[in-house]
């Protein structure tokens, strides 16, 4: 049996680490909340479901395709398929809500058996929903059933097969249900890895990776999921739809493109073939400490242009650098190796970058040097590797850290959004505001990371911590995602630079695609999906 | 009035360089031709064209849309936008065929007048054949009418703004039909660049390398125009579509790279916002000889992946060392070089290597000398400096050198492909073997150059010359044509690397992007232009 996830919440249970000492004091002092747990999710047994719709037809049709042992409609395996880890999802879970649940799971084993799949949901009038690692935090795989009564959980877990690597081409070839450890673990034994870790990683899969165009924590390096991308294979309800797996093509549009980012609503990605890497014999984090959030945006736009920005680079706005000292606590490596030196400077508290670099000894050394050189002057602050290598080290926490303020009643959200170099002071400071703004009534803290760069702008991660409104949790989270919203679609960025769309986006895909630009996703649906069984409700309003 | 090409060849009239002074011996030895001039093209006025089919109605209809000026029917307008530069398009108007002439030469200022021309031609029913640069080597702006009796070129010669520069981001925003000098030029005063430079520089338009998905010739080291465009701003007869500038999006598939080599299928590009660099200070070109091709690709492989690849590195194989040694004679800079270690070495003759770095001088020189380091070692020879710049300040005249074949009645084709690393041995005899086999009758001679780089393989670009068959010249190249594509697709590389598939590619679309990848293209089209007045008979086969 594969490792899976608790229902309501990330990981699995009991594996989270803690809150941090000094968080029960944060929250009371910021959020007006005691800091106790207030709220636990009910027990797997006790969450409540629907009977299954699926008529007897569909569900032998489905035997058929995978095999009687690989169709499920008992309560746990629908309950495990019925959501991903967005705030939405986490309060019905947690309440042991589960109206949507699907009425059947289904495993196939190959590409072929996703196609009859398909095929015989097709035939028997049922929604798909493609359900790779489940750790949508925008609703991507939660279902909704468009016009059909039954919803079929596509459970991609069996396809978790190295197909190939190609070391002289650097590339492997995998199925799609792979989850990204999964991948590390078998390039190993070649010297190679894929290297990308979005916070997602311990269970993400590659296909939803590609399904939802990732970003991973070093792909200011490494690149995003989609340049990792060389070629999908796909089956749709009108067949297959595979790319040839060329370094680069001019042979018209650019069908990968299409089906990156296509959240399960055109067909699943069933195979992919992608670029991966040598293990670097170096990691090296550090970080450092700026005067302030805008002269960090500056200084790390100047190394990006000049081509040496940190495989992995992080810039916390001055919000968020307060919130991260303060749960750093006295003991923590940021304090200890900076706090005399910032006191003296004055700086209250100033904007903190973490920056990891990782390659062969040399070039890390290179790399990492030059661009001290540069950080340095300008009033900078070096805090050494210790800080570096904490965040290192809790890289993958904040969404169990995130279940822990669940419990103890917190909204917490986070979102991001990209723009170019020229319009990033101006999005921080009105999506800030917009969403402080929503939640007036409840004053929330709101913290702001830069998360990956590009030569022409970066990408903005918000966190929003907020006491939870009791009475209508959902409701009060609805407002400040669409203040959120609007806020980025006024300032002409873009409303998702790498969480995907799902539910919790559609509302602003005209704003980010135009008009026409829908309507050409739409035509592109009809053709992959023509009667629309595919994930429906996500991507597209 | 802007510059324009001649109609039958490359360049300005008399602009181009002779062919070199060693050039006829060669041909004579090689291809059995006596490397005199045996067929020369008849001149402007003797071009024989159908009368204009438009109406008046449509003429009036596109008065109303740009105004009387910009609308022409004359005979050398309808000349100079009847073709591009592909081997098929010269051989017509050289003997003065050119039945396709657009009846209509149309030349709007704005994204506002390309819509109404669209709204004209699809009122009056005329098909619409986007013109920047003219210089596919392809047939992609060569007219075909589809259901349609009448054809529209619609010259995007004078949307030339540079619409705005944006220092901060490095990012420029322009006009389609700006030429890639144009833009350099405008960019010179801010110390930036585009640094896009395919061999068509001088001629090609930002519009025309978008639509066609161009690569440049350093496009190694500063990645392929899809790689630089930031947004689009595209006329379709359905409507406007614009992309987003964001310097990344997780919004679902991107649109951008469907407009990305759509060839003027689904509409017309416009406007575009591209990534810039700086003018770099330094610019090191050089050469160096490897003991064999496929030693020179290995080697090649170890720098890319090393991320030491040259911003510019071509490779050729032994067959295209030999001409080029032998073109650049007794004096030439490679010989003057390498001419006694190469026959100490015995390399008969090797494999030649430019590579060019071009950027800031301590980077260049870091760089620069690590790739050396690596090269050394492995019999590799040094050329030195004279050779590179030798290729450098010829970077552009290739397509004049085909004018001198030509008249000298030689077949002169190149064509040019890409797959993995792995790969690209067999490709490359593939081809080789499969276009010597169909011209048997001309033996001809087929040389081969690395061009482009990328982690995971290369393209390949190969150069064709061959005594033209006089009775049926069209013939004996769609033979040899018609060999290369199934080579090619056999082989299971890319169709196109960066030439585009226009019209003498598009039997191939199917075997790059299967049959419901086609149908989805079938499908994007149907919805930007319901009518399929854009381009007929391109891209689609």
């Amino acid at each position: 049996m594969r490792r899976e996830q608790k229902f309501w919440g990330w990981g699995e249970p009991g594996a989270g680490p803690e809150l941090p000492d000094h968080a029960p004091a944060l929250l009371r002092e910021r959020l007006g909340v005691s800091g106790a747990v207030v709220a636990e999710p009910v027990g797997l047994a006790d969450v409540r479901l629907p009977p299954s719709a699926a008529t007897a037809e569909l569900r032998s049709g489905l035997e058929r395709a995978v095999g009687a042992d690989h169709v499920r409609d008992d309560h746990d395996a629908r309950v495990l398929r019925a959501a991903g880890k967005s705030y939405l999802d986490l309060l019905a879970l947690r309440a042991g809500e589960c109206a949507a649940a699907p009425d059947l799971v289904v495993a196939p084993g190959d590409h072929a058996e996703v196609q009859a799949v398909l095929h015989a949901c097709a035939e028997g009038g049922a929604a798909v929903i493609p359900f790779g690692g489940g750790t949508s935090v925008v609703g991507g795989v939660a279902p909704e059933r468009g016009r059909w009564d039954v919803a079929v959980s596509l459970d991609l877990g069996r396809l978790d097969a190295v197909l190939g690597v190609d070391v002289r081409s650097r590339t492997a070839r995998g199925q799609a249900g792979l989850r990204l450890p999964e991948l590390d673990h078998a390039l190993a034994p070649h010297g190679l890895r894929l290297g990308h870790a979005p916070q997602s990683y311990e269970w993400a899969t590659v296909g939803g990776c590609a399904a939802t165009r990732s970003a991973g924590q070093a792909s200011t390096g490494f690149g995003r999921f989609d340049e990792l991308v060389v070629a999908l294979r796909c089956a749709t309800p009108a067949g297959e739809l595979a790319t040839l797996g060329a370094p680069a093509s001019a042979a018209g549009p650019d069908l990968c493109e299409l089906m990156l980012g296509s959240e399960g609503t055109l067909g699943a990605i069933t195979e992919l073939t992608l670029r991966v890497r040598p293990v670097p014999a170096e990691q090296r984090y550090e970080a450092w400490l700026f005067p302030s959030f805008e002269a960090g945006c500056e200084a790390l736009r100047a190394l990006v242009q000049a081509e040496l920005a940190p495989d992995v680079a992080r810039l916390s706005d001055e919000e968020e650098t307060r919130t991260t000292l303060v749960l750093a606590g006295e003991g923590g490596a940021v304090r200890r190796a900076g706090g005399a030196a910032l006191r003296a400077l004055g700086y209250r508290p100033g904007a903190l970058l973490i920056a990891g670099w990782e390659g062969e000894p040399d070039d890390v050394g290179r790399r990492r040097g030059a661009a001290a050189r540069r950080l340095r002057g300008g009033g900078v602050v070096p805090l050494g590797r210790g800080a570096g290598e904490s965040w290192r080290a809790a890289r993958f926490t904040g969404p169990h850290l995130r279940d822990a303020l669940l419990d103890r009643g917190v909204l917490a959200e986070t979102l991001e959004t990209a723009t170019g170099w020229s319009g990033l002071p101006a999005l921080h400071r009105a999506v800030r505001d917009a969403v402080a703004g929503a939640l007036a009534a409840t004053p929330p803290v709101v913290g702001c990371h830069v998360s990956h760069l590009y030569p022409d702008g970066a990408s903005l991660y918000f966190t929003v911590l907020a006491r939870q409104d009791a009475d209508d949790p959902a409701g009060q989270w609805r407002a400040a995602k669409r203040a959120a919203g609007d806020a980025v679609t006024a300032a002409g960025a873009t409303i998702t630079h790498h969480h995907g769309v799902g539910r919790d986006h559609r509302t602003w895909l005209e704003a980010e695609h135009g008009r026409l630009g829908l309507e050409v996703l739409r035509a592109l649906k009809q053709r992959c999906d023509p009667a629309g069984i595919m994930n429906p409700g996500k991507l597209l309003p």
